[in-house]
């Protein structure tokens, strides 16, 4: 597999492809924006993208661009992230007075950073980019959150590891491509519908799900640009596509929606429970 | 009215307040969590706070806080935004090579700043702090995007207004108090529920609106830190807390939720649609 993902080497974006296919051959890309475009318009299979963590969230600009682009949802993998605290070799703790990470990165770390005192966190795009800057900059008084790999990528040493807040810090990571081919047997739906603005629109909206015991995995409410607090839903079903009873909630719900449209119908992927994934792809 | 609000001297947040009430005493905070210490601690009666952009989506950073907080919602002000690129002045838009704003600003003018080339674009904490930043640094290559009152503030030049993709770009505001004391007559309540990890638990908990017909004017689902994919729901519906009906929906409401809290019931404010808020701010 050819494998497009946003960051710099030592991203966890690149430690998602990997585990998911040892022998995958990865791209990085500066943008979400450019991931998309490596699998629209090149020879590169497929591209990778964190959807949600556990912890912080949803990636909302990667839903908004699954809508802008055609691209279909073909696989999911979900990675436990482990963060570590990387600085120029010699720095110490005590000299630390700027920490750069990703703000979902900073989020999942709020309590280790909240115990410091002295030091300006700063907010960037990238965490293995954060790594990278300090190397760049030979910075002494500065440190970067970001995977153990991004650590061995730029040769910075660990001053802390495993800083994340809650052990249960997953990330989930979607897997576009050109092909609606799933990658393995599908057991999930995404689907994202717009929906009439009256009272319970919503509601008979989840009904079509609730009346066949479709589990709802997820929901997610988007502002639709250009109308205000109108919003697009996201929704994750725990059935795929072909299921019969997938089928008729789809139909039934295209009756209430103003607009309906399946993004993939995919299997979720989860790597063993106990595994530190950002440590063992450094180690392979 | 003693009001707080979080970034520098310039932020909409400050703008918002003094729409809101044209003769209250503002006060900075550096940090969302600064403006419910200093609400919650001190003589400061009032904080203001972003939630929501009607192009960016959901200021998830204060979801969490008003659930950390004992705070309630007593007001909710709407804010239509204009954003401007602003330079140490005698700076031209070519000599620009990095612009710095927060976030939710960069993705609100993501069309503008398509249209530059060669230019690195740095997130930031703050929108006013951008401004301050490249004034301190007196950056000839540098601009920030903020307000019209932020460069009148940070004396710096307007090398482009009205940057932002949309028009009708608006950014709520919620008010918090220590007092549930609501200041106007409440015409809306903002809830928050937890609900059991079942197929339909979602569309029993809308079903308490819905067979009343009460509309639901925002749903926005929060992870539940620690449990991995189990999430909040954060719910508005357009009425009183003290209306009959909304008191029966939320008795229902307890009956399937797992937790269950009002956050606030208020009145919703909204400046006139043809206001700047900020360029009226900076001239009054």
């Amino acid at each position: 597999m050819r494998i497009a993902f946003q960051g710099e080497s030592g991203a966890y974006s690149e430690a998602a492809a990997m585990r998911f296919d040892p022998s995958a051959e990865v791209f990085p890309c500066e943008t979400f924006e450019d991931v998309f475009s490596a699998v629209a318009s090149t020879k590169i299979g497929y591209g990778i993208l964190p959807i949600e963590n556990s912890i912080g969230g949803s990636i909302h600009r990667n839903y908004d661009l699954l809508v802008q682009h055609e691209l279909p949802i073909v696989g999911e993998v979900m990675l436990r992230v482990t963060h570590h605290l990387l600085a120029v070799p010699g720095t110490t703790l005590d000299a630390v007075k700027r920490i750069y990470s990703h703000p979902q990165a900073l989020a999942q770390c709020e309590r280790f950073l909240h115990g410091l005192s002295g030091v300006e966190i700063v907010a960037t795009y990238d965490t293995a980019g954060s790594a990278k800057l300090i190397r760049d900059q030979n910075a002494h008084d500065a440190a970067a959150i970001a995977s153990a790999r991004a650590g061995e990528v730029f040769g910075l040493s660990v001053l802390a590891s495993g800083i994340q807040d809650f052990d249960e810090n997953i990330t989930r990571f979607l897997i576009v491509s050109r092909s609606a081919t799933p990658l393995g047997d599908p057991d999930k739906t995404s689907l994202v519908f717009t929906l009439h603005n009256e009272p319970g629109a919503l509601f008979k909206a989840l009904s079509v799900f609730a009346l066949r015991n479709i589990d709802l995995t997820k929901l997610e409410s988007r502002p639709i640009r250009g109308r205000a607090f109108e919003y697009l839903f996201y929704a994750d079903i725990s059935v795929p596509r072909q299921d019969l009873q997938c089928a008729r909630a789809l139909v039934h719900l295209a009756e209430f929606a103003r607009s309906l449209r399946t993004l993939g119908s995919y299997a979720s992927w989860r790597e063993p429970a106990t595994a530190d994934a950002a440590v063992q792809v450094a180690k392979s």
